[in-house]
């Protein structure tokens, strides 16, 4: 056992709401030597009697070893749980939420205080932490020292995906995979509402939906090699043409099933305003184009 | 051989668009008797060469045969093609895209004129159709007898999913899937525009976000769930209250990125006005209920 390893099995973690909480456990499972600290004292009451060490202040947990997992509410509070503490020599891991903004100054905040820094974004909900074959995983990105240093001991409660240097780039990609997946959710919600008032199982309907975005997800491929090229008309299947034609039945379908077309127009406007500028040869990854602002 | 079989080895295929002459050419590699009609006639002659009976009229071509697929524009040009035509113990399959009231009134249409009547909504562009494990598949509704007696010849271009005696069900579920596909589209739209202007490869992040909206798509067995049972409070793992509380991040990342937040914004709207509403508890299924109109 290297010293690496030894660093690595101690773990000081700041937060268990939920998600600390499934970290906590997840590491106590595996052995991690672990000190925690929640700004409401009994949350840590059961994962002492489970073998966590609990600290009384967020200072001594800090001192208590090396690596400093933080995993709080939002940003905010993890500049007031860690206000005026020593960091210095620390390896601070935030897995708080937030924007790359944010974790590009926290970044900036924990160098001033002499830390090395490494933000992460979870991708995942708490029942699926510490599970094999879950799913779960963490974008990283910041000191990549850091990350390869104590990669075994984060890879414990999750997969661990380093997304680059610029320590805002966890966020960036936790919130682009977010902002996917809730288009995809309102898009799922409007299906629903065409089935809902017809005799139509609404379960069995999940599954022709499911396997059909499922299916259609292969496209985002094409869209990538599209932008990387800078040419959206290579490899068209569907024009942009054809597709707002066939947008009209699908409005046409929510006018006859009466659901309302808001959570759709505004996708359909983009692509009318992309072949109003003459792009109809193109595939709709123009409307990317039209989102940039300033 | 049965007579069910010798007469679904006949075909009578109205319209060789791009999607016509995909189906025309799998049933003639299958060694089907085909018989084609096309409103323009040169469409057709590479068909001819391939083995294809070409009819000069459209009348000429439904008299050729009993199971007649017709695939055009739309459903105003099936109305214009078969306008006068004797139909009298045909059976009539529609493969042509429309709303479920078209359908519904089609197969009224078809039923006065003494013909069975099945409708179809392909979920496929034409390079996967005849490609066995493309995925390629149609939506049928209308008559099961039909689709019974013909089944064998209508799996050759594509699965096939008989989805209910209700003509309009096979557009239903086509035009719910390609929606709600349609709002994944935008999602991912969105999640391109962010990481845009930074140093970070589409193609390397498209592989990150096909692998997490394949995995988000069963969240979509819990909310039919919830909709069967109108409970939207169980087997919830993120609240209305939290995902809400979470938009801020994500509309706060578009800012920073300068990416509009239109494509997002829509369903943000109905997750708020549910929360005010009181319903915090509950999953994001009850915007399905605002969507209702009328
Ligand atoms: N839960 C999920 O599904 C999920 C998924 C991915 C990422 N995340 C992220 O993980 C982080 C934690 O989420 P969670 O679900 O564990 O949240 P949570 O259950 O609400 O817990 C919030 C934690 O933050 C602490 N906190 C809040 N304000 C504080 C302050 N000013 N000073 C010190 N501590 C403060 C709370 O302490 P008290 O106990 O004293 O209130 C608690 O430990 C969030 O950034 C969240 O976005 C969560
Ligand atoms: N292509 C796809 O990716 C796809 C996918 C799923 C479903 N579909 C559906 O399949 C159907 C056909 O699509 P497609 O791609 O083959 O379209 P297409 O290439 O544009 O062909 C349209 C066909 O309709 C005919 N037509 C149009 N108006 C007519 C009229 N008034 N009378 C008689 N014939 C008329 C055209 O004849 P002319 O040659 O004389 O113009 C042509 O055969 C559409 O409903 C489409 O929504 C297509």
């Amino acid at each position: 056992m290297t010293d690496n390893n030894i660093q690595t099995n101690s773990i000081t973690l700041l937060g268990l709401g939920s998600m600390g909480t499934a970290l906590a456990r997840a590491w106590l499972a595996a052995g991690t030597s672990l000190t925690v600290w929640n700004r409401t004292p009994n949350r840590a009451q059961a994962l002492a009697s489970e073998g966590a060490t609990v600290a009384p202040t967020a200072a001594e947990a800090v001192a208590a070893g090396r690596l400093v997992v933080v995993c709080l509410l939002d940003d905010e509070s993890v500049g007031a749980a860690l206000d005026g503490i020593d960091l210095s020599g620390k390896d601070l891991v935030n897995l708080t939420t937030g924007t790359p903004a944010q974790a590009r100054a926290r970044a900036e905040w924990a160098r001033e205080r002499g830390a090395r820094f490494l933000d992460g974004g979870i991708m995942a909900v708490p029942p699926m932490i510490g599970v094999p074959d879950s799913g779960a995983y963490v974008f990283y990105s910041g000191s990549e020292d850091l990350f390869t240093e104590h990669r075994e001991a984060l890879a414990v409660p999750a997969g661990t995906t380093f997304v680059g240097v610029d320590p805002g780039y966890a966020a960036l990609h936790d919130v682009a995979l977010l902002s996917a997946m809730t288009g995809m959710f309102a898009g799922v919600a409007h299906a629903f509402a065409l089935v809902r008032r017809e005799d139509i199982a609404p379960t069995g309907f999940a599954s022709l939906l499911a396997d059909w975005l499922a299916a259609m997800t292969a496209s985002v491929h094409l869209a990538a090699e599209q932008l990387e090229t800078g040419d959206y008309t290579t490899g068209v299947v569907s024009n942009l043409a054809m597709q707002v034609a066939g947008n009209a039945t699908l409005l046409r379908t929510a006018a006859e099933q009466r659901v309302s077309p808001e959570l759709l127009t505004p996708y359909m406007a983009l692509m009318e305003r992309r072949l109003a500028a003459g792009r109809g040869d193109e595939d709709t990854t123009g409307v990317i184009d039209l989102l940039a602002v300033g």
